[in-house]
């Protein structure tokens, strides 16, 4: 167990707080090339998050944090009387950056909650910040801790998209619980969904579980179906962007294909978020909004035109999957089995 | 409907035979270029084959007849006796060159059938081949007839890979249907799966749709249920590489995930094929050999990496959809709604 925690306190950041400006990892260069972005202010941040240089709800929530605290500081350094008021309008900017991912709104509001009517505010915001970000990363033990002990001897799983460190504030939801199992000796296979069209589970997390020497087989989402039927798969593991207080999971696009066809195999299915990721204000699935993208993002690879001139796509970027489809939703104030709105109305 | 006819025949063909050569449109280049191959010999009708310059089952089937013509008038201008035996031998190899498209063997068991005892067998042979394009041709002509007919007015349709000209002899099978249906003024989308990682879709079904200035909209594999679930589809519409004496269908890996979706959603399922690819000598799915492809077909793009490094891959080619969720299978032989077993044999 110890070596376990250290395992996860070593894991890699996309971000790192510098006091005065945000160094942030740019995913979209990965896995070819690392390089970090140097975010001085609020407008930065909401670039970062708007093209994908940081993604995964947790870690978007984390990095809004630290770009409230640039925008205060600017803020309160402009003298202006009322500063808090301009600090508000631009917060609700940058929640605006992306639709679906609820952490976001969550981490602006934790820090539009703060009482400011102190000596020094901005100060207080970057604690506040900072603590947003080190209980993403105590969060991240306890839902890999209540994930793996889900998961029986010699199990073979799928993930879709990337839920690593670098979609979070430490080891990751799903793919936490994925590397706790795998350190527990409990799993035989990895596959994970290459996840078009951003490719986050080629570039991202074969990326990370090649960081942490664990062998994974990528495969293309449609794969899915096939792979349950004839590799006898035990789990499906995800995360979410957003889990309505009815148990509906919005997570990345293609999820909701995975799940039914987990439910046609009797594969068991688990749902790993912080609590933040939860969001007692949406009733279900259908009252969560879901982000569009250019459906240039499916034409192109890295640039590259693949399709044919003058394609078109439809390029929602999230779906939902209804809570029935959900075996396990684990968070750290508790595991849920076969999630519904009382169940997870208890852990308010 | 004479129109219809004449834009059937007008339609692009992947493969032009030259009498002592074979042209072939290299498919692989396609959208980006047309390049054509001439293909002299056996072996290279078989690399052509093994390598995707060429692929859909029809369309392979006929390219396989041709290269037996090849074969044949190689073997019979060496002048040794028994040349028969020397040309079946090379047949048995051009049939290995993929395993799970049954039109491949089908067609060279059909050239195996002709009685080569007379004065001039390689021109028996050579309107053999003719013939096996031109009734594709005609079969085609068929299936979008029968397939069209059983869609309603106002009606959207989602496809996987591709099944027009490119993977047919003429008009397609699945591809066909839609085509047809458009033209009659049945459709209001069309939406086409990409279908990694060889991106048929993308690259060839919306080449082929935009040549006949067809409108239509790619989705990643994955987003095919979450379109079902938003986007009142009516019918899913696939071809096959081999349909089983029970009604199983071998397609594209990501056809099974498509289907169980649609079973999920109530969209209707259509398998089109030409009868040559109903294998009677197959029971069931379980018996039909699924190619597994090298892992770095799903790793890069285009032979670019797009994958982290030394990350791994699965890559079946095909996949099984059992013959419940088949809703109706059109041949040229008839329409056979719920296929199963004593249907099929009953068109035998």
């Amino acid at each position: 167990m110890k070596q376990a925690e250290t395992a996860l306190e070593k894991c890699f950041q996309p971000m790192c707080w510098q006091h005065d400006h945000l160094q942030l990892l740019d995913q979209r260069l990965l896995p070819h090339q690392e390089q970090w972005l140097r975010l001085e202010g609020i407008n930065q941040v909401a670039d970062a998050i708007r093209d994908l240089a940081v993604r995964g709800a947790p870690a978007i929530g984390i990095t809004a944090a630290y770009g409230a605290v640039l925008a205060a500081r600017a803020c309160w350094q402009s003298g202006v009387t009322g500063w808090q008021e301009a600090w508000v309008g631009e917060l609700a900017q940058l929640a605006q950056a992306r639709p679906t991912a609820v952490n976001l709104r969550w981490a602006l509001a934790r820090m539009q909650s703060i009482d400011l009517s102190i000596a020094d505010p901005v100060n207080r915001l970057e604690q506040e910040a900072i603590a947003i970000h080190r209980e993403d990363i105590a969060c991240n033990r306890e839902l890999a801790k209540a994930g793996s002990a889900l998961i029986g001897p010699d199990s073979k799983v799928l993930t879709h998209c990337n839920t690593g460190p670098l979609a979070t504030g430490a080891i990751g939801t799903a793919l936490g619980v994925i590397i706790a199992a795998w350190q527990q000796g409990k799993l035989s296979n990895i596959y994970a969904d290459e996840t078009r069209p951003w490719l986050q589970g080629s570039r991202l997390t074969a990326w990370e579980l090649n960081r942490h020497q664990i062998p994974c087989q990528l495969i293309i989402d449609g794969a899915a179906a096939w792979l349950m039927a004839s590799q006898a798969i035990d789990w499906l593991i995800v995360g979410a962007d957003r889990v309505a207080a009815n148990g509906d999971v919005a997570n990345k696009i293609g999820t909701y294909s995975a799940m039914l066809a987990a439910k046609a195999h009797a594969v068991k299915t688990m749902v790993v978020v912080p609590w933040s990721t939860v969001d007692m204000d949406t009733d279900c699935g259908d009252d969560i909004p879901i982000e569009q993208r250019n459906g240039s993002e499916i034409v192109t690879i890295a640039g590259q035109q693949i399709a044919a001139d003058q394609a078109q796509a439809w390029n929602p970027v999230f779906d939902i999957t209804p809570a029935k489809l959900v075996d396990f939703l684990v968070t750290e104030r508790g595991v849920i089995a076969n999630p519904e709105y009382s169940k997870i109305a208890a852990l308010v």
